[in-house]
């Protein structure tokens, strides 16, 4: 893990608990197999209550104090928000259908791993809002 | 600078000659005349006959094959293109008006610092789409 990530999650962890969790890709050669192995892993490991926040290209696009409203109510309600990042060939249908919420940064197709950064930034920048921090001007 | 943009800034350079170049912030107390200070070197930097891209909030969103295709037409066409990123408080009016592209990174507020890596990470992405490697699928 980078740097950088572990700097954001460090200081997302001085908010609320946080874990990051890479799953290995399924590595099939049918990409729609693909997905659906990892989506099974996925479907195991999410508990029903918990929120569930998928990252997709064609998702819903939110301000970053939308976001932090949203994340907030999420927290308060659910108790758990599980945000998952697909791998090279997006998300199987059943992560998304299930998903609380389909959010894209923007239009442009992004590596996992900045993705991954992206993320993390939005949650820490959503929390730092929410906590009245100074990071977001 | 980050491992991760050094590695980016050298595979930019197989295809194209590339520079970043980060410039101090003006540090005033009036954020209006900071970026007015800060555009100031700019608007001296970038050679009029040159392509100017500035990163903003509200420019236009697009895909990135779609930028991958005005990337190309850009450097075939002024042979420069200049990507400015703005400090806190954004890009001054006189680079947003002169700029021939105003792009959106999405409706999310990044870190100048990692809005400069998703800079090179698309800018990459677009000259692989362009060279037709296997980086975008």
């Amino acid at each position: 893990m980078k740097l950088r990530e572990k700097e954001l999650l460090k200081r997302i962890g001085f908010r609320v608990s946080v874990e990051a969790i890479c799953i290995p890709q399924a590595g099939l050669q049918n990409t729609e197999q693909n997905k659906q192995k990892e989506a099974l892993f996925l479907n195991k490991k999410i508990v029903h209550k918990e929120c569930l926040i998928a990252l997709d290209e064609s998702g819903k696009e939110m301000n970053s104090r939308d976001f932090s409203h949203f994340l907030k109510q999420c927290l308060v309600e659910r108790g758990t928000v599980n945000f998952v990042i697909g791998g090279a060939y997006g998300l199987d249908s059943s992560i998304l259908n299930r998903a609380n919420l389909c959010l894209s940064f923007g239009r442009m197709t992004w590596t996992r791993e900045l993705a991954r950064l992206m993320t993390l930034e939005q949650i820490y920048r959503a929390l730092e809002i929410d906590g009245g921090g100074n990071f977001h001007k």
